[in-house]
C-alpha cells in the first residue's frame, strides 16, 4: 500500500504557492478580490476557527449560501480542519433542510443574508445545530449569529495531525431519493481530488483559466471547479445566482474562459438583448450538463457564443463527472458529420480515469447498441450514503457504482440515457425525484391515488405533471393541491400541472398492480424524437 | 478504503474503445501502422502469450530494444498479464545487464534485431532466463528464439482474476546506485497511472496530439508517454533512436505535436542541415530535461522550433514527473522578464499531483532560498528497490522519497538544484554516477585513488573526467585505464579525459580522510555561472 493518502488542502497550497499574486477569487455579489496567498490565509484562518467552536475531526458543517468567493472558501476550510462539509440546496423547503441537517447531525451551519431566516428555523428545528456563522463582509453579524470574518481572522495552526485525507469523507452532498427521503453521499478526499483531475484532463484547464460560478456552488456540477480551477492556479469568478444579464456582462468584464450551464441557462442567456452586443470572445468552453440540448438550440447558441459548447453527463455519486464530449464534436455533429451527428443527442464518452460499463439484470456486459443500466467505476466513485446501508449496498456492488439510469452505448463508448430508473425528471437543470413529489400529494388525505412524472417543456426541458384520483366523495382542486405540497416540498418540485381524477378513473396497472406511468407518460412525448423522460 | 484500484489495461481499453479507428503506432523503423483496435487485440494477445510460456503473476519479463511499436506493445502486454516489466538500458555493457537480469530474476526476454547478441551473452550468464522473443515482422525469428508476432496472434483471454492493479507492481526500473551497483526501482499500477494524470494534466495532452518517440523507450522519461498519450487516445510515432535528420524529418511528415529531448538532442538538431528547411508548424511542445539548456541555445532553439521549450524535472523513483516549466515561463524568461528569466535555470515547480519540501539534516523545511535536500511526495513515488530493504528505508521516509538532490525553492516553488547528494553526471541526457566508474577504475591493480566528476562539455553538458592516482612504482596510461574499464562498464559511462598522477601527488582530502571532490571539480567550473554540477 502506497503510503500516500490525498488532501484537498494541497490543492491550495500549490496554488497559494505557485500563484500566490494571482486573482484566486472575484466576487462580484460583494466586489471584493483576493489573490490566492490571501485565500489561503483566510482558509486556515476558518480551519482553525472551526475546530475552536468544539468540533471534532467528522463532524459535519452545514453551509446555505448563493455563489461568492466565502463559499469557495468554505470547501477548502471545511476539509482541511478535519470536517465534513454538508452544503445545502437553499431551494429546498425549510422542512427538507431541517430533515438533512438532523439527518447528518449538522453541528454548525454557514449562512449567507439571503437565508439567514431559513437558517434560523432549521435552528428552532434541530436542537444539536448550536451555531449559525453569517458569511458577510461586515464584521457585525446578525443577530446571534458569529462573524465570518472574525473566525477568518483566527490565527492559523496545522492539522497535518488531524491525519484527515484519503478515504476520509470530506463531504457528503444531499440527493433526492428513489425512496422519498433524501439521501446524503459520502465523497472523500480521494473522490473529489480524483475527479478534479477528470475536469482538468477533459476541459484542457490551465493557470490562465478564468471559471464563472454561474450555476449554484451547492451543485456538485458546478462546485465541483473548485477543485480543478484552484489546482490549476486559475481565477474563480462568482455571482450570486444566475440571471442572464449579469452571466453575459460577467463574460465580458471578467474575460472568462469556462463556465457551466444548464441548457435551461444557456437558453435564457440567448434570449437576453445583451446576448447580441457583449464581447464574448474570451469563452473557450461552456460545459452543460443535465440533459442533451436540442439542436436547434445548440445551433444557435455555437452562433452567438462561438463553438465552445461541451457536455458533461454524471452524478452526485461519481463526484460528479463521468462522461464527455467536446467542443470538437459538437462543431462536427452540428455539421452533419457521422457518427457526430447522432451523438449530439449522447451524454458523451467516458472521460479519462472513468469506466463505465452498460448492464443486463443479470450483471453480464451489453453488447453495443443494447440498453442496459449504467455501471460506473473510478477514484471519483462515493464510498457510500451516510446511514443508509441498505442504500449503500445496493448502489455499491464489487467495486461498481450502480446508477439506476438506463442506457446504450455505441461502439466508440458513447452513452445514450434512454430512461431513468430512479424515475427522476430535469426541469431547468434540477432533479426531481417524482416519489418525494407523490410523497407530497398522497399526504393529502382526499387523495386516492396519484402519478407524477416529466411532460416536455420548452424553457425548462420537461414540467412536473400530476395525475391524481380522489377518494370517493372528494372534489379536490390543483391549485389547492399544489398549496399543500408547497408545505413539504421545495417550489422547483411543486407539479406544474395536476390533472385530477374522480375514483372512476383510476391510473392504469401492471398485472402486479404497479401504476403504469409509461402509459400515461407516451402520449405527452409521442410527436418527441427523444427517449429521454 | 476505496475498493478503486487503478489499472493500467484500463489505459489502453479507453482509447480502443473511443479512439478504435485512430492511428495508435506509427512505426518509422519498421513502416507498421496500426490502430488502438488492432493494438489493443495484439496486446491481449501477447498477454495471453506470455503467460503461456509458464510465467506466474510477478515474474519479471525484460526487454532490450530500440523504439518501436512492439516495445510500445509490451508497456501493456506485460503488466495487462500481470508480470513485471524490466526494460533494460540497452547501452550498459552485457556484464551490467546480466547483473540486472540475475538480480531481478528476468525469466523471458523481449529483444530486438540490434541486440540479439547481447540478448545471447545475458542468457550464457543467466541459466533462469530460459526465453528470448525476437521483436520482429516476421514469422521466422532467429534461431534459438521465439517469434513475437506468434506470441501476439495467441488467443486472448481475460486476465481480470490475476488481480494485478492498484498498488501491486507494474514494472521495475534500474537506476545506477550510489553504492556502485544498479537498483530496481519498482512502479505500481497506481504510480505509472498517477504519472500519466500529471503528464496530462502539465502538458494539456489530448487526442489530438502525435508524440514522437526520439529518445530511447527504456528511460521512463520518454516511456512514460506510453500511458498519458494512450489514455487520451493520442499516436505514437517512433524512430529506433535518435538521430537528428530523422527526428526533423519526423516532425514534419509525421506531423508531430510533442516530444522530449534532452538538451544535447536539441542542439544536434538545430545543427543538422534540415533544421532550416523542415516544416515544424505542427510543434506545440519539446520537453527537455535532465538539464537546464543555457540561454543561448534557448533563443536559437525557439527561433527554429517555435516556442515550444517545456522543461521537467524527475526520476526513476516518481515515474518520473516532478516538476515543470511551460512554455509561457519560457518565452517571458527569454524576453528577459523577472522572475522568469532568472527560473529559466530553475528545473520547473511541482507539478499538479505531487509535492516538493525541501529540508535540512534535520528534517525541517527550509525557507525559500535555503538549499536543502529535495523530497518528493505523490501517487508517483515508487514502493521501493526491488531487494534492497536498507537503500529502500533510506529513501523512503515517512510517505516521502528523499531524492539525495539539493537545491533551494523560490518562493513560487520552482525549484534551483546546486548539487546532487548522489555524486551524479548526466552527459547528454545520461545519468552516470561517479561511484560505478570509480568502482571501474579501482578495479585495476595498478590504480592507488580515483576520483571521476563531471566537467564542462558544449554539446553533452558535461563530461567524465577521472583523476587517477598510480600505487608506487606504476605508470599508467588514460588510454589503457578506459579499455580496461571499458569491459566493466557502458560505453557512455567511461571517462573521457584521464589525468594521471604519481603516487607523489594524491587527491586533496577532508580531516576525515574523504577526497574532496569539490575541490578537484572548481577549476574546471570556474568560469560557469551555474552551481549544477
Amino acid at each position: 500500500m502506497s503510503p500516500f493518502e490525498p488532501r484537498i488542502s494541497w490543492v491550495l497550497e500549490r496554488a497559494a504557492t505557485q500563484y500566490s499574486d494571482s486573482e484566486a477569487t472575484v466576487d462580484l455579489g460583494t466586489g471584493e478580490r483576493r489573490t490566492w496567498a490571501e485565500t489561503l490565509g483566510r482558509v486556515r484562518g476558518l480551519a482553525a476557527g472551526l475546530r475552536d467552536l468544539g468540533l471534532d475531526a467528522g463532524d459535519r458543517v452545514g453551509v446555505l449560501s448563493l455563489n461568492s468567493g466565502r463559499h469557495l472558501e468554505l470547501w477548502f476550510a471545511i476539509p482541511e480542519a478535519g470536517l465534513i462539509m454538508n452544503d445545502l440546496n437553499y431551494r429546498l423547503a425549510v422542512e427538507e433542510l431541517a430533515f438533512i441537517a438532523k439527518d447528518s447531525n449538522i453541528r454548525v451551519l454557514f449562512v449567507d443574508e439571503a437565508f439567514l431566516d431559513a437558517a434560523r428555523q432549521m435552528q428552532e428545528r434541530c436542537p444539536e445545530l448550536h451555531t449559525l456563522v453569517h458569511m458577510t463582509p461586515s464584521e457585525s453579524p446578525a443577530e446571534a449569529t458569529m462573524a465570518y470574518e472574525a473566525l477568518a481572522a483566527t490565527a492559523p495552526r496545522s492539522f497535518d495531525d488531524v491525519g484527515t485525507g484519503g478515504d476520509d469523507v470530506a463531504a457528503i452532498f444531499y440527493t433526492g431519493g428513489t425512496t422519498g427521503l433524501p439521501k446524503g453521499a459520502m465523497l472523500t478526499h480521494r473522490n473529489l481530488t480524483s475527479n478534479a483531475f477528470h475536469i482538468v484532463a477533459s476541459l484542457a484547464l490551465n493557470h490562465s483559466d478564468r471559471y464563472l460560478h454561474c450555476g449554484p456552488q451547492f451543485h456538485l456540477a458546478d462546485g465541483a471547479f473548485a477543485y480543478g480551477v484552484t489546482w490549476m492556479g486559475g481565477t474563480h469568478v462568482f455571482i450570486p445566482a444566475f440571471n442572464p444579464a449579469e452571466t453575459l456582462g460577467a463574460f465580458e468584464t471578467e474575460r472568462i474562459t469556462c463556465t457551466l450551464m444548464v441548457p435551461t441557462m444557456i437558453n435564457m442567456a440567448l434570449q437576453a438583448p445583451e446576448a447580441a452586443t457583449a464581447n464574448l470572445s474570451s469563452l473557450r468552453a461552456i460545459l452543460y450538463g443535465a440533459s442533451p440540448m436540442p439542436s436547434a438550440l445548440q445551433r444557435q447558441a455555437i452562433s452567438t457564443f462561438g463553438p465552445v459548447f461541451a457536455q458533461a453527463y454524471g452524478m452526485t455519486e461519481a463526484s460528479p463527472l463521468v462522461s464527455y464530449m467536446s467542443a470538437e464534436a459538437h462543431v462536427r455533429g452540428i455539421a452533419g458529420e457521422e457518427p457526430w451527428a447522432k451523438r449530439l443527442e449522447s451524454a458523451g464518452s467516458p472521460v479519462v480515469g472513468v469506466r463505465v460499463e452498460i448492464r443486463r439484470e443479470d450483471g453480464s456486459v451489453c453488447e453495443p447498441g443494447e440498453a442496459g443500466e449504467i455501471y460506473v467505476q473510478g477514484p471519483n466513485i462515493m464510498v457510500g450514503y451516510w446511514n443508509r446501508d441498505e442504500e449503500t449496498a445496493h448502489a455499491l456492488v464489487d467495486g461498481w457504482y450502480r446508477s439506476g439510469d438506463v442506457a446504450y452505448a455505441d461502439e466508440g463508448g458513447y452513452l445514450f440515457v434512454v430512461d431513468r430508473a430512479k424515475d427522476m425528471i430535469i426541469s431547468g437543470g434540477e432533479n426531481i425525484y417524482t416519489t418525494e413529489v407523490e410523497n407530497a400529494i398522497y399526504a393529502h388525505p382526499g387523495v386516492l391515488e396519484a402519478a407524477v412524472f416529466g411532460i416536455p417543456h420548452e424553457e425548462w426541458g420537461e414540467m412536473v405533471h400530476a395525475e391524481v384520483v380522489c377518494k370517493p366523495g372528494v372534489a379536490l382542486e390543483g391549485d389547492a393541491l399544489k398549496e399543500h405540497c408547497r408545505q413539504l416540498i421545495a417550489g422547483y418540485k411543486l407539479p406544474r400541472s395536476v390533472n385530477v381524477r374522480s375514483h372512476e378513473e383510476p391510473l392504469p396497472k401492471s398485472g402486479a398492480g404497479k401504476i403504469l406511468k409509461r402509459d400515461l407518460r407516451e402520449p405527452f412525448w409521442a410527436d418527441r424524437g427523444r427517449g429521454v423522460n
